[in-house]
């Protein structure tokens, strides 16, 4: 049960939004703009997957398995593929760029002050450019946030890990902003 | 000197603000509505100070001494007054319910799963609302993202403190929304 009385009965991140339609709204722009927008040279299977990782670093259940599964949909991963990566990027033959940002995001998970010159400079030898190691760092912090807001008021979220995958498809298709909250119980 | 090539001097977020006025929009707007919208039973003053004393613990000092000036302004306390309360607000003569209030925040700091029943009835008894707890939680996930870009990138900072609190006044005045970023290059 949360923390509040949130009234009504939506998983995750769905019912604080629902709770508090206000700051819903920037909230979803952000997630909008980071995650989909594109004009931008990380996929969006690939941003997603930052989010999953760190979503997995801060041990948040609806946010790893929501965008876990979008990760999955775009990158034509399953969920023990997935889970490989979020267990060790390092070990899997995802590409040394994007393993050099997630080494970055492991690092600003860890806090702002974490993030050293090193593991910056290995992602841009790694030819990740500067505005991909901002929006690494910007999707990174952001999910720090997000998980944080799920788990800190101790939202429930559906334990079978499938319905997120099933979900993911439209998810993709709607977004983060015009999509029918109410109609969406899931993720 | 910045992680990435701003292309700006300016400190702190307003530097990645300016780098980036896509994602900074939502950020500014989120900011705006948790802690400055009128329609709240928190003050300015006590918002600012969530994010104050969340910024002390994550280290930022940007951040926290953009929005300790700012609680100062709001609150009518120094320097000194503000950081003794960044230190140990149980300590310090603030209300016991805003006492409650820190002690989630500092639990958010932590991270979601981090958050105990016991420290949410704490609040509660104090006399927090649903409202009020759910604020608090979201203001200090929020500044778990913003101490997180803005250190996470390695973005400067005037040393000087006193340059922060002879700014808050404009700052209080102008909001996150109607600024002028690169007229207003302190805080």
């Amino acid at each position: 049960m949360a923390h509040i009385n949130l009234e009504n009965d939506l998983p995750g991140i769905r019912g604080l939004m629902a709770y508090s339609p206000q700051t819903a709204k920037p909230l979803n722009e952000l997630a909008e703009i980071m995650l989909r927008d594109d004009n931008n040279t990380l996929t969006r299977g690939e941003r997603e997957l930052i989010g999953t990782y760190v979503s997995y670093l801060n041990d948040c259940f609806f946010c790893q398995n929501v965008h876990g599964s979008l990760a999955g949909h775009y990158l034509g991963c399953d969920i023990p593929e997935i889970d490989a990566i979020k267990k060790e990027p390092s070990l899997t033959n995802i590409p040394d760029k994007l393993k050099a940002l997630l080494a970055v995001a492991a690092k600003v998970q860890e806090g702002g002050r974490h993030v050293t010159a090193d593991v910056i400079e290995n992602a841009k030898d790694a030819g990740a450019t500067d505005k991909e190691i901002h929006d690494t760092v910007l999707i990174a912090a952001a999910f720090c946030m997000y998980n944080r807001y799920v788990d800190g008021l101790a939202t429930w979220s559906p334990k079978d890990r499938q319905f997120y995958v099933e979900r993911a498809p439209k998810r993709a298709e709607e977004g983060y902003i015009d999509f029918d909250l109410y109609n969406n119980t899931i993720s």
